[in-house]
């Protein structure tokens, strides 16, 4: 079977403190939240890599899901792990620790089944491994980046390069401002246009996010204002996963189906944080995902 | 004839220095932006004071769009004068000077074609000087209040006292949180529902507003984002004018019409901070109107 979509990611076990608690070990990772949150619309292709020390039942937990596995790597020693602290209003995080462990010497290796996808979701990793993944596609896919801060400090003309292999770029505002230099988010968005990408995303939080199309058009999408936050790790990453996975399921890229998926990412971040580490990801009935879905309708229209 | 809808506030002469240029004793006031604002929904009554010095074109400019004058007050002396000056990137004001003149010793008074107004609009002046026009008017008006962070740290009590009297108050992001306390928008809107208003409006600049109805629901609402600004003076005037404008003409308060108000609100706003002073609000078409309408709803809609 050829995987409509494919995700590179990381994978890790996340050490997570917040004001509703503390997990230890949660499987995490950017791979993890946006598999996750594609697999509800299509069977998503994971790639990456985990130690042996990995959780069999996530692995489990991942299969029935309906995420695919063939391009996930077993390797002998210890799984990346991370370890952060969220302050009291959860608008700030430190990180604890960083292990590398086997993530280190990780090098993504597609599947045959894999290099004709058609949706590519470049998550939030090094930048160099992103660019590894593109040049093992024999195909002309639909190339999303999720990038962050980080990378744009220390990994600038990697990501750069990649960037003009890009067709859709979701970043924050803070991370939009880094990269252009620019306040104001049409400005940011406009200049990272020229930079690669035709489509830009820009993630506003609480205030919501903006799509940017490759003919001036703008879409704005709502937050929810009462939605229960008990860890924003992963919510970016969610929001990929959910925009694309939609995208690869209606096998469409139109600006209208753009602006449904910027909706659907929305839906799939807003479970995310719900919960601690990626649960709030699992087996969601899609009665529950069409009702919130509903939410960010009723909470826009006019 | 009677007023369906009264506005209370300043007229003033002002100075102002942006990045695009400089004005000098232009015509502003909260009375004046809202005013002008609601004038195309309804024909406001306008209550307010100004200086012998106060020009007649200016009277003529307000009568022309449809702007009733039977309120307004012509007192020999100056009229209150105003100067602030704008960051470069506009998201900062600082006073240069105040002088109040005439309006240090106003003291609204209502004509009798006024009293039984069905929507009141208390713009932005002192507490005391809103609640004395509440206590001439012998109906049961939808009452709507702007205020500042002014009068939040100089009238706090009796601006509680006028909350108590209020069904609609309009805040900003940082007015809300000065009087509750409350960083999320959804807290602080539910406590100021405690405070007296059943609804409340939250400005949120660049990033739209939000309403709060009494029954939990709310309305998010989008900012336009290549927006032209030119001087933001005025800004929450214009859209507290053209939402009660709009309200009055409806002749409801019901929530869907509520959310609409909203959006008119945001288009006379747009319209207020493209030119100088309150020029931006003048002779508007219908049709210019309605396409910046438009413009709201298909940033939005999905």
């Amino acid at each position: 079977m050829n995987m409509d979509m494919i995700i590179v990611g990381s994978l890790a076990l996340d050490t997570i403190e917040a004001p509703a608690g503390r997990v230890e070990n949660a499987v995490g990772g950017s791979a993890t939240y946006a598999s996750l949150a594609a697999s509800y619309f299509t069977t998503p292709g994971l790639v990456g890599v985990v130690g042996s020390d990995f959780p069999e039942e996530q692995k489990q937990a991942f299969r029935k899901n309906g995420i695919d596995l063939s391009g996930l790597q077993i390797v002998e020693g210890k799984t990346f792990r991370w370890g952060g602290r969220y302050s009291p209003q959860l608008d700030q995080r430190e990180t604890l620790f960083t292990e590398l462990n086997v993530f280190e010497s990780f090098s993504p290796e597609l599947p045959e089944a894999y290099q004709n996808s058609k949706y590519v979701l470049l998550a939030n990793i090094q930048p160099d491994l992103q660019h590894q993944v593109l040049d093992q596609i024999t195909g002309e896919p639909f190339v999303v980046v999720d990038t962050m801060n980080l990378w744009i400090n220390t990994a600038l003309e990697s990501l750069k390069r990649l960037l003009r292999r890009t067709h859709l770029l979701i970043v924050n505002d803070e991370e939009a401002q880094m990269l252009t230099g620019e306040m104001s988010h049409g400005a940011a968005a406009r200049k990272l246009q020229h930079m690669g990408p035709k489509l830009v995303v820009i993630k506003k939080g609480q205030h919501g996010a903006l799509l940017f199309g490759s003919k001036g058009e703008v879409f704005s999408a709502p937050a929810l204002v009462f939605s229960r936050v008990t860890d924003p790790t992963g919510a970016g990453d969610a929001f990929a996963g959910g925009m694309l996975g939609y995208l690869a399921n209606e096998q469409s890229t139109d600006f209208a189906t753009l602006r449904r998926a910027v909706v659907w990412g929305s839906v799939m971040s807003s479970f995310a944080i719900q919960k601690f580490s990626a649960t709030g990801l699992l087996q969601l009935k899609q009665s529950a995902l069409d009702n919130r879905y509903h939410e960010f309708k009723s909470i826009s229209i006019f």
